[in-house]
């Protein structure tokens, strides 16, 4: 099997699984308990959160961190941020349109519990529009902005920079999504000027079971789970300094050499992109006209159901999916490529190839021969 | 060192490490992904959630089996079950006053938010007053009642048929938090007629970072987490297939040979308190008067401050606690002793220790002399 589906989830490195192996031994205390055991799970924890939130660029000064609050993944922290964040001021909720589910799941439960959530405008190249943003802002009070850095079915970058100059000339804090940007862009927290932003490593070959929301120091944040006093009561529960270990590795990892992954991608991407536009003339690569991170192509193939393709594909050996996984329960057509404007036939034939820097130019190449003979044969 | 904190929590058993790993590998692929990868992540991790709902006696009828919800751990499924069970149902919320920070915390939350909250009596012997919440029932209509099987700080077993039998009574739902009770006595979920109950694998030599919540087939349950539509849509988020074999794996070596576990831990916690109490004759047992899970005894040394004699154990290798490790970053008093009606001298010079069966003896005969030893020293 060929995996291109890295943007769902990716394999684990061996050097993750062996940090956790050892981990889960040595560490194997309560961090929370105060005996010996307990102190160096403690300290093994806090290192972890510590080279965390300096990998991802965090501002670590002794006065005044940001602070890195470990979740059980990407959802659960994409909850906290929009019921965390500021949470006591009045004030609408602003997403945008193409959010994963997890931001616009929270945000129609907001809706349900009569806060006004508006969404913004997305343009036609897979872009938030941040025009959009401007006007919602001056229509009255926010309590807070929610957009993703990396849209996780088209790859397109948002401009996160801008957005984040139009929420502070309003004094609104920003939370962004960065579950697609990590391990794939250059991705530094403080220079970015959001209020809190949203990883999870097993998106680049870390665990599944961990991610985190990172807070600028200035910013507070109100728990959604209630219990013990751990990670300063902002998210009670035993950590599991085991899987945080493992984040810390798969980030490390991530992040050493990033510009080198990033070209790497962006090489196989492209070859990919290429052999198919070659053969398929007709084949529509959705978002290629914007910034993309390196890893992510969607492609639309008119005239082929795309659940049909996926299956065909699978048989043929190549892994891949029709938008976000944590959907794909689901068969309605695609929210993103919708609010992009793109057309019935565009959304219903669909696929998402998505590589990480593991994946293999042989691979790739394979990969969309088969692409190419699966199609035609679909549409014979 | 001797460990005696297993109810903070226990030393994950290599067996369930290597299951792990093998799965980290193996089923790395998303379980919400279609292609063949996904539906074999989702197979595995189908079949160990079967497997718990199995050993944990759950109905696996075909029609309307019980359901097993994958949390991050205990807190998460307590929080899932104040907040979640009968959600919309009007009336007040019940809890023992010997509950886990958890459910207490969850409590307090739902109290700030208006609801009624009311607290059920707890005995001197640490037994919850079941006379107490018939009359709390009475009073005026009830959304849910909540109450531990096990105490996490006595060990004392809780009358869960009994407060069931009120609960169904006035058709209103029962939860139990049994994170302290799997492993230790048997626990079978159809036979105990409440709605819901709350496991963790890391109380028995499982990994941190996962829990569930059982749910009777009859009793719907509102998410707290909003996304994906994993998990029916109850708690959406990429599942963690190999904490989940983790899960499996623990409980399973947990539920085989119950019954010789339950003595050999029983074995080993009299003989802590018979060598502790002929050296130390003052030394007060809480909770010795009621029935116990096998693993747990509390021991009040008067005249001793618990926060010094946990450190001076500490210092002699022996591992214990003040109470629950996720209340340790406190120095608050123990609720549930105060709940007991312990006096001030009681509570402030009470200490926690807890085996697993993998507790040698020889370990608690060491400790016990330590103990003595130690005490002894603290109070010349």
């Amino acid at each position: 099997m060929i995996y291109l589906d890295n943007n769902a989830t990716t394999v684990i490195r061996p050097e993750v699984l062996e940090v956790m192996s050892h981990c889960w031994r040595e560490h194997f205390a309560n961090p929370a308990s105060q005996h010996r055991a307990g102190r160096r799970a403690q300290r093994a924890l806090e290192d972890a959160r510590e080279s965390i939130a300096q990998h991802l660029g965090a501002n670590a000064s002794t006065y005044s961190p940001d602070r890195v609050i470990f979740t059980s993944g990407g959802t659960e922290a994409n909850n906290l941020a929009l019921f965390g964040l500021n949470a006591r001021a009045p004030g609408k909720v602003i997403v945008s349109s193409i959010e994963h589910p997890s931001i616009l799941g929270a945000a129609t439960e907001l809706a349900r519990c009569g806060v006004d959530v508006q969404t913004i405008r997305t343009r036609n190249d897979g872009v938030v529009d941040s025009a959009h943003l401007g006007e919602l802002l001056e229509q009255s009070p926010t309590r807070l902005v929610s957009v993703m850095m990396v849209n996780n079915e088209t790859g397109v970058l948002q401009p996160i920079e801008k957005l984040a100059q139009l929420c502070a000339a309003a004094n609104v804090p920003l939370h962004t999504d960065a579950v697609q940007a990590v391990g794939k862009i250059n991705v530094r927290f403080s220079d970015l000027n959001v209020a809190a932003m949203t990883v999870t490593p097993h998106k680049f070959h870390g665990p599944v079971g961990i991610g985190a929301l990172l807070v600028r120091s200035d910013v507070a944040v109100m728990p959604i789970l209630y219990g013990g006093s751990q990670q300063l009561s902002s998210r009670p529960g035993t950590e599991p300094v085991a899987l945080v270990a493992g984040m810390r590795c798969a980030l490390e990892l991530a992040t050493q050499e990033l510009d080198s992954h990033s070209r790497v991608m962006a090489v196989l991407r492209d070859r990919f992109e290429v052999i198919v536009s070659q053969e398929l003339k007709d084949a529509v690569f959705i978002g290629r006209n914007a910034q993309r991170a390196p890893h992510t192509t969607c492609v639309a193939f008119p005239g082929v159901d795309r659940q049909a393709a996926l299956m065909a594909l699978d048989l043929a050996g190549i892994a891949c999916s029709t938008g976000s996984a944590c959907a794909s329960g689901s068969s309605e057509p695609s929210p993103a490529l919708l609010a992009m404007g793109c057309t019935h036939e565009i959304v219903r034939s669909a696929l998402r190839f998505s590589v990480s820097v593991l994946t293999k130019e042989a691979e790739v190449i394979q990969a969309a021969q088969r692409v190419v003979q699966t199609i035609a044969k679909l549409r014979r």
